[in-house]
């Protein structure tokens, strides 16, 4: 595989001199009109040590408007990093619309180097590409450019390399013990590789092999690598975008017949039975129980590092937030956070619709409780057509995969959808009106959405399908009667707790 | 002083559903109009356990919306958290504009409890009180409302509760060895709690101290002080905008005045001597002694988890990004995180003007260069107008007390003003102009600046005057020669770095 790149290519200084001036101009104008297109580029370095991968860093940032730039480099994880899924500080440090992100140590590191050093076998390494794969591919489907350059030197140029920088006295200081240790599994870090470039290359995100022993060649191979690549893509956008003008209404129009056409006659929520009620004094009994249940697993769960993401959907006035406050009060304040899902900041429209969720994403230990969540995209945002059908459409999978990091990382993570039948919300609402200290939770947004009952109980429907796995299940809660629901969501806590705990 | 909080007051059932409806709806009520006003309001909960702080919060999550709410408690920090001055968790935590923030647990618990479990003196526990005031004071000024409850009970109320709570079978499991520690220090604790409460009462950021034996008394008295406290800010927010509307132009004439008040005729960077320059080879000899110090510093640094931060102000044209470049290229990238300043972002103008800077702060062992910074707030916010006098001149203080976090913790601070003079700028800019892959640097904007160049002269010094502290010197930097500027830099960093090493 890395043949190519062991040909000794060079470039000679007046070769590179005369190039240079105008490629500077070029790269420039290339981040001036990314901000304008305003989509995130990703450029990842990984490769041989020595092979140039901090140097092409190091040029990209002397020649390119620093502000329009974020550099990252990554070490083993700290203690807050270990206690999340792994690509959380990724995830947190991905470039916004309109900017380069520079990648250095970032997620093909550690997967290799685990393996080089037989920490992990190979069917494992093939577990965490394939992971890599699917985040990879979430963030192309939403725009994200990625170009992932691998720095390459044989094994003879990394000898002569390491030699000749140990006698040289301004720089022998660079070379270490682990330096001449990763020399000496070269083999099994070019196999690893190997492996590991044929599958994460699919075609959106090919890898550029570089050969690094020539500091102007590799130079302007990744230079003019980023400039074809990005360009390419600023002129298919430019080119989409008048093409789109004129089809936008089509695509609106397409979203709602696949919305109705996705409902099965008998769906699911139809199924649930909800004249199902418990007394007040059975409540009472009851609830104390469930609650120093709720909290004996939660102190067990704070020793043992386990945490736990509960996600609140359901119709306007099933009462989501009075359930939350019932779960709350049976927990330590200090180790719960709700989160309240309302209109996104401008940081978070600037980056992919999962960001914002992966932000909040606890320390070991922790309770998080979403009120509304990243369903959002496929309820509100799918029947107001507010995006494009393959943007939902994809989130199932997108959400699957997001879900997974959790579960895998062992969160305990739970989901409920609160059914009431309309009558019951049409009650609540009214209700809602006529008490001055409850008239501010009903706005007319919420009689508007009642008016697309049937639109959303077709999503709500496709969506329990679609991403109720063995690992996150939804669970549907009966909401008619508040105390039934009440009591059967925290019972549903306490025994998906309880199954995660030693 | 808890004598007024020990009368067993009550409120009966009666009593409080008559008021009830009515306080609920003006809660609600003042978060709107505190969304419209746009300051951030802090309610915090400390006191004798048992005395209702979770209750309290648990009740405003449950009568307010809790999208403008948000709720923060804390355990003892994480080992991210303690890699960081002790502050840095609550800046990250603060509302925004328009929001309340609630805490629990927060920034009085830890130097309390330490104080009492003997973990530290009284002077100490008064330097850790001094520091709450002046973050307290911080906020404040920028119009945050901030609101503190002591939530009381007596040694009797205390004890009798315990062992109440500890005969109910459906709240046994809530009382722990660690409540039972805590009461036997019951009079350590209130006698800490008094000498605490007084030393952090300014005018402004009150302690209330509310009697927590009645579960409705003290829900009524926390809800009413909220209530009173921010209706009032709000009120007077109105009269005084109607005030400002006609007074704006008469506040910035004296910002110019003040400005150019405080220029001294001998200025600090008239002595400076601009003709010092370092010959091309001995330049080439020395930055590479250079660069070795500095990564032998560096690691070692990172070994002993001492953090640097470098601050680069200076002229336009003077020549940040080349220093800059220099310093990191000695570097690891994975250590390091350069920072330019550009216009924030919605969520960081929504909070106080130095939260974007604690949000950047780094964990142990790292650089953080600052290419331009929180400096300025006294330079080009000041020298154009963009913000009232008294926040400028409030903001030295607000500074120093900031790098004091800093250096307090241990990080290495090195701050820089690269001065060149007006003809070198002029030579420069016209350079830029000239270069094609450089005129993308020079920009209208900067042409104008030049034009206040006195204006900015005057502000310099000032800041200089202002903010050069023992623990955090700046260093004035002849940069009309670059070699000069870099050799110079790149010592006082390895300098200023090898005193903190051990």
């Amino acid at each position: 595989m890395f043949e190519a790149a062991e040909l000794n290519r060079k470039v000679t200084k007046a070769e590179f001199d005369a190039l240079a001036p105008a490629l500077r101009v070029e790269m420039v104008q290339l981040q001036q009109d990314l901000r304008k297109a305003g989509f995130p580029v990703v450029v990842l370095f990984a490769g041989v040590d020595g092979a140039g991968k901090s140097e092409s860093v190091n040029l990209l940032n002397e020649w390119m408007d620093p502000r329009w730039l974020v550099t990252r480099a990554y070490d083993v994880p700290s203690d807050e990093e270990r206690e999340r899924p792994e690509f959380w500080r990724y995830w947190r440090d991905l470039p916004p619309d309109g900017r380069f992100g520079l990648f250095l140590s970032a997620w093909y590191s550690q997967p290799l180097l685990d393996r080089v050093h037989g920490r992990i076998g190979r069917a494992k390494l093939d577990a965490r590409l394939q992971r890599i794969v699917q985040f990879e591919r979430t963030l192309a489907d939403d725009g994200t450019v990625i170009l992932k350059f691998w720095m390459h030197l044989d094994k003879k140029a990394q000898k002569a390399r390491l030699k000749r920088l140990e006698k040289d006295p301004d720089h022998h200081w660079k070379i270490t013990d682990r330096d001449w240790k990763h020399y000496k599994l070269y083999d099994a870090f070019i196999a690893t590789a190997e492996r590991m470039i044929m599958q994460t290359s699919a075609a959106r995100f090919q890898w550029q092999i570089v050969e690094g022993v020539d500091e102007r060649y590799r130079a302007l191979t990744v230079l003019t690598t980023i400039r074809d690549r990005v360009r390419e893509e600023l002129d298919r956008r430019a080119a989409a975008a008048k093409a789109v003008k004129t089809a936008g209404k089509r695509r609106s129009h397409v979203a709602v017949t696949a919305g109705n056409g996705a409902r099965s006659s008998e769906s699911i929520l139809d199924s649930l039975d909800l004249t199902q009620r418990v007394g007040r004094n059975k409540y009472a009994a009851e609830i104390k129980k469930l609650r120093a249940r709720l909290h004996a697993a939660f102190r067990k769960a704070q020793a043992q590092g386990v945490s736990s993401v509960l996600v609140f959907e359901g119709w306007d006035a099933a009462g989501k937030g009075g359930a939350i406050r019932r779960v709350t009060s049976a927990l330590d304040a200090r180790g719960v956070t709700v989160i309240p899902v309302a209109a996104p900041t401008d940081e978070e429209l600037a980056h992919h619709y999962l960001w914002r969720f992966w932000r909040h994403v606890s320390r070991a230990g922790r309770f998080t409780i979403y009120d509304r969540s990243w369903y959002g995209r496929v309820l509100v945002e799918r029947v107001d057509n507010l995006i494009p059908p393959d943007a939902w459409r994809r989130a199932y999978r997108e959400i699957d995969e997001f879900e997974a990091e959790l579960t895998g990382h062992g969160t305990n993570l739970v989901k409920f959808w609160l059914h009431i039948d309309k009558d019951e919300q049409e009650r609540r609402f009214l209700a809602r009106q006529s008490t001055p200290f409850k008239s501010w939770k009903l706005t007319q947004e919420d009689w508007r959405n009642r008016e697309k009952w049937d639109d959303y109980e077709a999503a709500v429907n496709e969506m329990v399908e679609r991403t109720s796995t063995a690992a996150a299940p939804w669970t549907l809660i009966e909401a008619n009667d508040k105390r039934f629901a009440r009591l059967k969501i925290i019972r549903t806590v306490c025994e998906s707790l309880e199954e995660k705990l030693k």
